[in-house]
């Protein structure tokens, strides 16, 4: 998994490590569809989610924090935790000694494999917080269309899913959110870049050349696995035998939990250990090969210009660097930041949002000086609070830590203050939305996960009942992606950076004497002109020594040998004043999987009513829920119409999004449909309503308590809640309380 | 050119004829990036656009209204007038006789051709209204980059563009303000659908087999030209020679004009008749190859699955009606919406936005009983005043007309209330962004134009320098793609509609034995059960008749034949009565071209300040204007800097998009810079501010006049006129004037 993993391609899958329930969902090998026969077959049941699923509660629990431990549970800890600190130690050692890179790479891999170990134990001793029913989540996702599998009347693809009115309102409004705080709160330039991306440019950021997965083939039909999933599934079924020796279970205990780290040649000689065949058909597999994620396609009609479709959004903005640095009056720091699409080409994508074909990512970049990190804003989130997981910590074998972010950078332990804003407001973002502050944690990554171009790299990380999934990644890149494009395309991007006082400088440089080789030469003296102005300080130099020794210099223009001689041209060296030097900016980069965080964030809010587990809603904060009212008239009364549509044009005009439900059932079973769909607000109009002064029931979602509120006042209440500018508790204090039995759902 | 412009394709291409302006424009052939040996040579200078054009200035006139013409043009237009009505007649007289196919399309070829002989004649005579140079925006554009070419530093791909920062709030502005306008105030249901769709669904939508265009190949190097671009190219290039007859012109003119409703036969015998060569290299050309527009890929690994970039939003709702039918409660009407990118490989793109690979589509699916296709709002809309040019004026040769839209419905002009109504909704829109009334019209389709299960089309075309342009397309689409994919898939894509009163009717079914059955078939017994379920009435007959004779019927179940005895099955006819028909729903399509529209807009605000035209900006209205305000201090006297932030602050906690410039430049250079990114507003600190109580300046880019107004007012005021809460004559009257002459921005 080297390439989605890292060295030095720009990356943002993770999450290496599934929980223990999660092995347990993929043990099952699963067909591929791509491969199986009946692929156009319409009537072939679509790969299946939610409900057919067995249902299963997870028990979700939240990891250790270092200031929480129980000496009960630190006790049984303390030798898995000594094994890592070993471990880590050594690794460290290694490292400082400059041993050879394959011996660092297996000590890091065993200390992984002990880090999970004790991760895993932690887990299973930790708090249970709360039980999660997966299935009936994903029946209700599912069942009320916020989202699901694209092109299911088609026979479905898998990784590729549709939203549907719910989840695509909970998706804009979550987009919404992050444009207003982070591009206009932060005034950043965003920008809007092509997807289909030539192939140059993404020779250029190593996609081409690393950004694949290891697969393996069926020898006679083709069909391809996933070859760590492969091996795994393989290795789980072979220990779950009855006959299974306890040696054979730690072998393969052993090599599932080391399998992320692993080398192809490793991975290729575990097949061959265990004779591996296809799980489908029992064919021979091949050896590994390296399938490249990205999606390819011919730009134009000759079919000669290959494209792929973009992995990511970041690159358009490094193409547009010098462009956006002009727009920018050619200052520095400034961020730039794009919300886009792109795509991934999965071998055989699971785990529903987690892993998909097509995703949403939201990236900034910030450039600025690498001398100058830090952040005029800083002292503003200083005092944030965060559950750090730092590289140390996991290396020692030690929990994740409360650390105040200002703390964090004075000590060194996140690289400057520019990176640590940006944690910082990542997590007052993710708070905002929704996501529980006691199931998010920032990862720093270990020095052999990082790409060799990052100086500081922290994943924001949500639980979920698939484990810690990456949401957000946040990344000191420095200038490497930059100079991967001014080398490939020989186009400076750099900045000018204003020198602290003027600085003499002698400079060398051939002088041409262009009268004389415009006479010479004509229509082609502009050409040689121009190359003279191009050529490096080594050229000019071998120029001069050359004039020195024979009076005269070739220099090939366009193809053509050109001859020089003294009276054309003189090496001349000459003292300059300069008053900038050009430097390429350090880039920062927040990289926002809008899919994965609207997953995690579906899990964080879903809720079961006490004593009718039938009747299950998430309880999104306004500011993101799909709707932000319900209004909904007692029964279906024609004198109830007229202000239906009264409250539903005043809605509008204070732009609330609103559904009207004017369907027969019980006014408690509707309100059992709009808690469904995370609506906050529920109004509704009874008997009451037609008296002088009109007045209206306004009900709050996850308390169920209600108000009676005058008819005319509920619209601009109902934005103010939606907006924050009022809270819950304060309308429970302004108006009276409405008290009325919930009729049960069912 | 088929594919794109008709028979049952899906379609939104379109503007056939690029004014005699934009001809010549395309005179000069240009060379494929794609074909072009350089093609990875990154020194290579883009395709160019803006600044290195030549400057030209494009009159700019309006169609003639029929309420508008003068006398002494109408006589010089009379004869051509006459010529399109008698052509008119002949093709209506053809239809009514039912006359072959090919027939018709030639009448209508020539009646298309007279057509536009009036039309250019009808441009020429028609009053300038403006004169417009597009390198002087373009050159803005480029300049202050609202958008580029993409990739630009890689050598670029034509058709490609990257949105910047100013570009890119004007476009989220436009589709925020249509999301609001559509979405929101007409309660639709939004998707997000996936963009890589597998081939069957564009296999059932048509546009694997038909969604194409022409093109001819060099024969040695492969280089690709669009085959009626070429043809053109050629003979204007004939005729444009110093020794053509007059007789060689008139035919090449013919031929041009023509040239659109061609079929590749008739391309091929020009191309064979004028000996054409490719016009880089002079080698032969292919016969005309059909290429079909869609970017194709593999979904998965092994290669087999094949699918494209989506070329249009609108399959994703169909493939999604089921899903969206139950969210709407099983009722109809509902409208479904989605914006999204598509994708086109056009042959050779140009014309900046007009034209391009991949854009935004903001698309509306508005399902409905095809017996009622009234609309309860149209009477809100039915005063609404639209220019619309009917097919039948266009066959009679006569100008547009300005009709209110109810009589246009009621006349049977506009065939439906829903169609009406989505029409005047699409101008309002198109107004409240900026786009100009007078360059507006709505074209119908003419009957062979129409896609044959259309109703009625038709579309919204803005008036730009490269003439009338598509911007959005609004059609009745009958039960076409709802059919298209019910047979595709086999799955029902229907609503229940509820019968006016219960009806009886007679259903003859195969009843199984189900005990009997499952005695003899044991675990296969579900699925003969399932398939005697499936039967078509024409096999239940059958099945009686055979059981009738012979006492037994061999049933095919999953590949195996059963034999199915009197004793197991008996085919019995009985009585029902039903509440609930089964209707396919119509579709009625309003589909937004987002770039196009930009394009127009940004066309229709394009200023020059009188007396400086070095000093033009954008009058984009406040809603869509990427910025709403400017904050400028006066000089950098750091006294200025405290009230800079807190008008910063103010502006951003009521949401306001602003641009601190504290640049140094004069102030008029500054409110030139802010003006050429169309803010409206601009707020300036100067030495007054500093005094009690604190005032500041306000200036409207437009007419460039100020007030004095009170700090802790101005952001609340902004807001205000952002929103349309306000306005500047309000704010004038409100407000004591500030008068400053403003220095030349030069």
């Amino acid at each position: 998994r080297f390439a989605t993993f890292g060295s030095s391609v720009h990356k943002f899958v993770i999450n290496p490590q599934p929980n223990p329930e999660e092995r347990k969902l993929q043990s099952e090998p699963r067909r591929l569809y791509s491969a199986t026969a009946s692929q156009t077959d319409s009537s072939r049941k679509p790969f299946n989610w939610g409900s057919n699923k067995k249902h299963r509660d997870v028990k979700l629990r939240l990891q250790l924090l270092e200031a929480m431990t129980d000496p009960k549970i630190e006790e049984q800890l303390a030798p898995l935790r000594e094994a890592v600190k070993e471990q880590g130690d050594l690794v460290r050692k290694l490292k400082s000694e400059g041993a050879p890179e394959i011996d660092v790479k297996k000590a890091v891999n065993e200390l992984k494999a002990r880090k999970k170990v004790l991760e895993d134990r932690e887990l299973s001793l930790a708090p249970q917080v709360a039980s999660f029913d997966r299935a009936r989540m994903e029946d209700l996702l599912k069942r009320r269309f916020f989202y699901d599998q694209s092109f299911a009347i088609y026979g479905g693809i898998t990784g590729q899913y549709d939203f549907g009115p719910m989840g695509c309102a909970l998706k804009s409004n979550m987009i919404n959110t992050w444009r207003q705080f982070f591009v206009l709160e932060e005034q950043m330039l965003e920008v809007d870049c092509s997807i289909l991306t030539p192939e140059p440019v993404l020779k250029a950021s190593g996609h081409v050349d690393r950004f694949a997965d290891l697969m393996t083939k069926d020898v006679k039909n083709g069909e391809c696995f996933r070859l760590d999933h492969l091996i795994k599934n393989h290795l789980e079924k072979l220990a779950a035998a009855k006959d299974a020796t306890a040696e054979l279970k730690d072998e393969c205990a052993d090599i599932v939990i080391k399998l992320d780290g692993m080398t192809k040649d490793e991975m290729a000689a575990i097949l061959r250990k265990f004779n591996m065949k296809s799980p489908i058909t029992g064919n021979d597999l091949t050896e590994p090969i390296e399938f490249n994620l990205m999606f390819g396609t011919q730009i134009g009609p000759t079919g000669l210009v290959k494209g792929f479709l973009r992995p990511e959004t970041a690159q358009g903005i490094f193409v547009n660097f010098k462009r956006l640095l002009e727009f920018n009056q050619g200052r520095l720091p400034f961020a730039a930041a794009q919300i886009g699409n792109s795509f991934r080409n999965e071998i055989s994508p699971r785990s529903g949002l987690i892993r998909v074909r097509e995703f949403t990512m939201c990236e900034i970049e910030h450039f600025c000086d690498p001398q100058a990190k830090n952040h005029p804003k800083f002292e503003n989130v200083a005092d944030t609070v965060m559950t750090l997981y730092s590289a140390c910590n996991q290396m020692d074998g030690k929990s994740a830590q409360q650390v105040r972010i200002g703390d964090a950078v004075a000590s060194g332990l996140v690289a400057n203050e520019t990176l640590g804003y940006f944690m910082a407001r990542i997590q007052m973002f993710l708070h905002r939305i929704g996501i529980l502050p006691d199931r998010l944690r920032f990862r720093q990554h270990m020095g052999n996960e990082m790409a060799h171009y990052a100086c500081d790299c922290w994943d924001a990380e949500c639980l979920t009942s698939y484990g810690w999934i990456e949401c957000v990644g946040c990344a000191d890149r420095s200038a490497y992606d930059l100079t991967q494009h001014t080398n490939a395309t020989g186009v400076k991007l750099v900045a000018e950076k204003k020198l602290p006082a003027p600085k003499t400088i002698e400079v060398t440089e051939v002088v041409p004497n262009k009268a004389a080789i415009g006479k010479a030469f004509k229509k082609d003296a502009k050409a040689i002109t121009d190359a003279l102005a191009k050529l490096s300080l080594g050229e000019v130099e071998s120029i001069g020594k050359s004039l020195g020794e024979k009076g005269e210099h070739t220099l090939p223009v366009n193809g053509t040998d050109v001859k020089l001689t003294n009276h054309l041209i003189a090496v001349k060296t000459t003292s300059k004043t300069v008053h900038v030097e050009e430097i390429t900016p350090s880039v920062i980069e927040p990289s926002f999987g809008i899919g994965r965080i609207m997953y995690s964030l579906l899990e964080h809010s879903f809720r079961m009513r006490e004593g009718d587990e039938q009747r299950s809603y998430f309880s999104l904060p306004p500011v993101v829920a799909p709707l932000k009212c319900s209004v909904l008239p007692l029964s279906n009364n024609a004198e109830f119409a007229p202000f239906v549509k009264k409250i539903s044009t005043a809605l509008t005009s204070v732009d609330v999004s609103h559904k009207v439900d004017d369907s027969s059932g019980s006014i408690g079973r509707r309100y059992a449909r709009t808690d469904e769909i995370a609506i906050p607000y529920g109004i509704t109009i009874d008997f009451d309503t037609l008296k002088e002064p009109h007045t209206v029931t306004l009900r709050e979602r996850d308390s169920m308590k209600q108000v009676r509120i005058g008819l005319d006042e509920v619209a601009n209440t109902i934005r103010d809640l939606a907006t924050g500018r009022t809270s819950w508790a304060e309308v429970e204090q302004k108006y009276p309380r409405f008290e009325q039995q919930e009729a049960s759902a069912k």
